[in-house]
């Protein structure tokens, strides 16, 4: 069994994480940490956990009772928290924030299992992707790897309101949301780093520099992801489209997703129009691409909360202990 | 032209009544106060007035420019209000609060144009019904007045997420309240106060007292309006059923309705199901009673932001300035 | 493993089996039958099926290479079908209609497993309960058993739109049951029948019989149940409340319901408020009773399409096959 | 009083147009033509028109009464409708189809009065704008006359299910819609027809032709707009980015913008981050414009029934008729 310590665990991110922990056949959960929630039982605050389990919130951090914890800090807080506390080398860190996405002073591994498995099997401290970063790059890494990234590429997506997390405000009141749709960070959300440090790492050399238009502008060099966020009226999911202007009429793109997902737990390449609810309460990835002359229309469709955060953190921890990728995340999709 | 000034203009009755007034042909917006706004424009804070309305916020209270007032406070507020605010005699006062809904020792008449309408026509200060208040009056005090309320009365009612205001919070938060349902205040809810003041007004003396629970308890005398309210997930409307065992056979209860409302403005007696979107954005009430045995299940609908608060206001205002009841509450149904 | 086969499977009842059965670890599916979509894959029908299952339907009934047979048909159909079809007497049914719930020239058990396990894992033919009637009888049977049942009952119950089936309509049209709600068959709907049955079956004789309204009228000797039916503007779930006065002042309700319910796999007591998305996409029924007086409110809730159909469905099939009653069934809760 | 005539009555922007007129104080509502509804009362139909509305609908067609008539057809009807009746040279026809809207072998004039206000002024026949090339129309216009179109446009719009009509199907239905999303007629909707005409009609000779790659592919010279519409999960509205990348930088592109719309009645150039519940329930069509580099990103929003269908026809009658263009359509926004 792999003994798991939670931190942040009265938040989302940890309420999803323990409603699939409680089931994953080989985790036990050690502890999970509130401290304004301490003493109180996980199911208070967590819907859908009643008779589930019994497990209290605890402001102690007992770090030599487990193999592994997960950050489910907001951003900012993991490095933070990590200058104040000692957390044996021997426990291993799956950290959900994006202190230690991007390559650095550290040796946290970028956890998309898609392009790096066996890195991901290999190390102790690992650093989750973004809810957005995942969709986006999903859609365009098997252009990147094929070469065909040569023009700005527009990238549209929606996601649910349980991206913006559990603190009330006016952005998720209900009765603003209902109903309404905008969007937000335009052009300047922060999982850009993430995504365009995975479409440099896949791309040939002699293709454009994909630009961080956050660090380096608009005048920079190379082609730009220009993304534009949406709030959805909708809870759980997100819904990507990407459009792309590829220099090539040749290849056969749909084989070319086809062949770079063939490996791929629960990303699959459909042969149809996707709609967001195929991956609601899953850990899948769908993705699916039309063609119009050069033109190339991408929907990637993924659970914020799953694929998205928390199912891919338990995805990579099955990796990072050498257990089946899928164990704990066959889930039934909610469908309705 | 009625000169109005607005206080609590910042919160949503407030933007709703803007937004009616705006459009009201007999009505100038003087001023419109909220102190942690002011200096802003109004169309900054409440959706739907963009190109419609230049007016800003303010934090002054020019009394003497206004020939009423409508208090948009949270209730309790509007009696500390008056405690520290001279407003001119010649001035009206319409409160939205719950403040003096119940006679004691002030002038203020309630303010449910179907039985007080000759009342409000003469009066400076006025008390206006509450949401559920008004829903449930009007789906019962027919049968009130006709003595048929004999035994306790069962009601359901399901607010949208609009009565709970504007502030955020945990049961107003989209990702807890979308495709959501709730209870609270179970028969405690204190609209139950003023309701059962107008059910004892209009029954017969050799009726059953309808008990005011909150105030008597359970074992009192008399029968009992046993009220669930309802948390829907909907952000506009009211929809309440109300389930009465009436001890007569021979009542024609539909032709009883109908006579009740045959002279009121926006309530109707319709003979067949409701839908909630019937009512939302208009200032209606609909109203429609099945009866099986000595049994009648009571449908009755309003928006819970206009019948049911400030389209009732209005309405209210209308009469007390002896203009046609109906004006600037023509309103297009939303119907979708 | 348990062979499987399912009648009706492109419904809605039918791709919720087929979801929940793919990831039952001791469940083979050897057909799914539709006639209309014979030769397609499953997941082109159903939501959340891509990656998960690669059957395809099938026009042919191969009863000789199954254990258990589902009839997901609309109501009606099953007894129907059975007359047209010879199904092997080793092949145990299990039927999600509303043909064999109530007793008469059948063996067909009811399969409530809170009150009817013993029968349930003896029996070969089974009808499985309808939706709003499992939530109702939950809410209901404690009190029935304890004899507190003694005057009428009425029932609020809401249910979303999956309860109305694949098939489109007026009522299940997006754009008129968004933010929408109504009620229909007011005292009439057809679970009464189940309903009264069972807290006939669990009453103590020297209480009130409790009326089939349907067939008996109103004015026949005993108790009714006062059922009220609500369209939600939600895809999953039921919400009900039941308001009950009982003649009894010493009963500690809250210890009856946790003691009926002492050894019930998916239904709990709650010693606090509940809502909805506690239960959706789970098997789970919660329970929770408020006092006011001689009055009781208790609230209950399910998901509709499992605990209120096909999860219910599986939990039975795994009574019948002697297997541990929750397998497959460990969902995760949709909570968002 | 304007005498009018509505045919198609009983659909979605049937109904919406009635609940306009019935308001409308220079409009008297003559004949509802419904085949299949004649002798029912319009209420009956249409949400929202309960005591509003005493009129029926009626299979006769009595043109001689009436001085203009409103086709709410289903597309490609109002043609064959015309070759087989005779309406009088003197009644004016606005057709809120899409047969007339390109420019050939008719008098038709195109009424987005943004552009073609005297036209519309002095027509007998108008062609009412889509609901989609409304929105995107109005949001890409100023930058087509001030010849900044230079390169391709990316336009993500996302429309209201009413958008789909009345009739059910499966992408209507509430059970797939709600908390979903999805794309569709990607790169290929038809309302291409009329946005390229526009934009044509406008840029400066010495810009690139816009192409309608619906006719002449993607490979003719010139520059595209790649637009992909979605489904949205509510009921009413457009919200529709467009991305461009000018070859400019000193363009003042919001003075651009406010300069366009300074005669407009319902057009606003808002200089904050829009939502679309701004405009929900009013003819308006909101417009904001963010800059990165060479990039804008236009956000417009409208109401899909209104100004996307009847209240931009309502806004042509009043023209038409030599009236205040904005009579009757003073509405107060649905907000929430």
């Amino acid at each position: 069994m792999i003994k798991v310590g939670i931190l942040g665990a009265a938040g989302y991110t940890g309420g999803e994480l323990i409603r699939l922990l409680v089931n994953h056949p080989e985790v036990e959960i050690v502890f999970a940490n509130s401290e304004s929630n301490a003493g109180n039982p996980i199911s208070d605050v967590h819907e859908g956990l009643i008779g589930d389990c019994d497990l209290k919130f605890t402001d102690e951090l007992p770090f030599d009772k487990v193999d592994v914890v997960f950050f489910c800090f907001g951003h900012g807080k993991s490095e933070a928290f990590l200058k104040e506390h000692n957390i044996p080398e021997s426990v291993k860190i799956i950290d959900l924030a994006q202190d230690f996405r991007i390559k650095g002073d550290h040796d946290y591994v970028y956890g998309l299992p898609e392009i790096h498995k066996s890195d991901i099997q290999k190390c102790n401290h690992l650093a989750n992707p973004g809810c957005f970063a995942t969709a986006i790059q999903l859609g365009l890494l098997p252009l990147a790897k094929a070469g065909l990234l040569t023009n700005d590429i527009n990238v549209s997506a929606i996601t649910g309101s349980t991206g913006a997390g559990q603190k009330p405000g006016a952005t998720t009141h209900f009765s603003w949301r209902t109903d309404n749709l905008s969007i937000y960070k335009t052009f300047t959300h922060q999982h850009l780093h993430e995504i365009t440090q995975s479409l440099n790492e896949l791309r040939p050399s002699d293709t454009p520099k994909v630009i961080d238009t956050l660090n380096e502008g608009y005048d920079a060099e190379g082609i730009t992801v220009d993304f534009v966020p949406f709030r959805g009226n909708f809870s759980r999911g997100i819904f990507c489209t990407e459009v792309v202007k590829i220099n090539d009429t040749t290849t056969d793109v749909e084989a070319l997703y086809k062949d770079f997902y063939k490996d791929a737990a629960f990303t699959h390449y459909v042969d149809k129009n996707l709609d967001l609810k195929q991956v609601v309460n899953t850990n899948k990835c769908l993705i699916h691409v039309e063609r119009f002359g050069k033109k190339l229309v991408i929907t990637s469709i993924i659970d914020n909360l799953l694929k998205g955060a928390v199912g891919q953190a338990v995805q990579n921890m099955n990796l990072m202990f050498g257990i089946n990728e899928t164990m704990g995340l066959k889930l039934k999709a909610n469908a309705f």
